[in-house]
């Protein structure tokens, strides 16, 4: 993390083609502070960036509508720019090839300029998305995958999805790599299976003066995290069960004794 | 894509714990649609699903606010899930360890069971996140890595973070793979601390009529297994062995009376 600049992160600017919601230009400028961007361009918007609903989504981000810069066109969105990349919903027959966008993301990192120059990630309105004209501002397109039944992403959802994927690229690291839980068993016993468990424990602590009410809590929390992080098969709780059980039964016997 | 089945993904409970905004939960339906997920439950939720923004926000996946269940707890949000992740903002000196989203969701989608049961994802209320306690119901916890400056991401939008993870999880393809290393504690305990416990444990079990000697050999295999899997640490071992001894005095006390 540290050999990497990080104003090759802030150098990329986010531009938006005539957005219409100010709770979309809102939630972008807090996304974008989050994730640690912070050049918005809007093109020819139909709504105010500075308008109270976007002030209101952008919480602790309004530096970035109060910078935002507003221009008549793509191209003048994109002056300066040496690698731009569009964004677009789905595959059109005439359209550019698309690209999963943390296949092509990256690239806009890779600044060879010093300081580094701009780059751009371009998103269309709300309605329509990017025109065929408007994609070919950009060298490369990518689209977010996403389900056949409602493929459509809110706007704001889309730049938090990219911008996540900037950061992370950025970041490094342990990668964009998925683990397998192969260490954990497959047959884990269900969730409340243990709290029902937890729940006979507490209990069992409370008569014999292990647990006090005022302590309970705190100390069912460190079981309940050890037990999760063994991860019990359902056999073996009902191994721990049985022995809750039997405890119960040794006490009480004791006591019908007395 | 063909070879894994969609169900997995549709297994995946998203779970907010007492969300606030109706545009935040109509945002969350839309982007669950987006990718393919549809189960919503709401822990104490202080907007109504049905609210006209959360409507609003959904548009064409007002399908998931209307199937939205309400419950009162997390425990109930659970019920029959065996595997869960929560989500946080950031690391805690007393919480769990902190996964990457891209690292830990995976695991929700190994789902073995035929059809597959339901797994959670859990968020919390936008103002203060999930609590320890909450946390403590996950097996694992997941962290959406952001900027130092702004760290905090609105709830919608860490959930369309989460949801597109899992659907690249589930889909495949480039620059998804597989990753080792987790977070084992610095602080494991001495084995042969773990030894002497089992040891105490097994003195006990016998004394309650748990374990006859024929048995303990292969029954106490299985708790040294477990034991070995949570990998506790010396200060959790300290805890058990102190129940042991409490356990041992209410049954020596008890046989007093008698």
């Amino acid at each position: 993390m540290d050999s990497i600049d990080e104003r090759v992160l802030q150098a990329v600017r986010i531009i938006l083609v005539e957005p219409a919601g100010p709770l979309n230009v809102g939630s972008i400028a807090r996304v974008m502070k989050n994730m640690g961007l912070s050049q918005l361009v809007l093109v020819q918007p139909h709504c105010d960036p500075l308008d109270p609903q976007a002030q209101q989504m952008a919480v602790h981000a309004q530096s970035v509508l109060h910078q935002a810069v507003v221009v008549q066109s793509l191209p003048e969105a994109l002056t300066g720019c040496q690698r731009a990349i569009a964004t677009t919903a789905r595959e059109r027959a005439d359209g550019p090839p698309l690209e999963l966008p943390e296949v092509a993301l990256p690239w806009l990192l890779e600044n060879p300029a010093e300081p580094p120059g701009p780059a751009a990630l371009i998103f269309g309105p709300e309605d329509r998305g990017l025109s065929n004209g408007e994609l070919n501002y950009a060298q490369r397109t990518v689209a977010i995958p996403s389900s056949e039944i409602y493929p459509s992403l809110n706007l704001a959802q889309a730049v938090a999805v990219c911008t996540y994927l900037l950061r992370r690229s950025w970041l490094g690291g342990p990668d964009l790599k998925p683990q397998s839980g192969s260490s954990v068993p497959a047959d884990l016993a269900p969730l409340d299976q243990l709290e029902a468990m937890l729940s006979d424990l507490e209990q069992l602590l409370l008569t014999i003066g292990y647990l006090y009410p005022h302590t309970a809590v705190s100390r069912m929390e460190k079981f309940r995290r050890l037990l999760h992080c063994s991860g019990p098969t359902a056999q073996e709780l009902a191994m721990l069960r049985g022995i809750l059980r039997q405890l119960d039964w040794a006490l009480q016997a004791n006591r019908g004794k007395s």
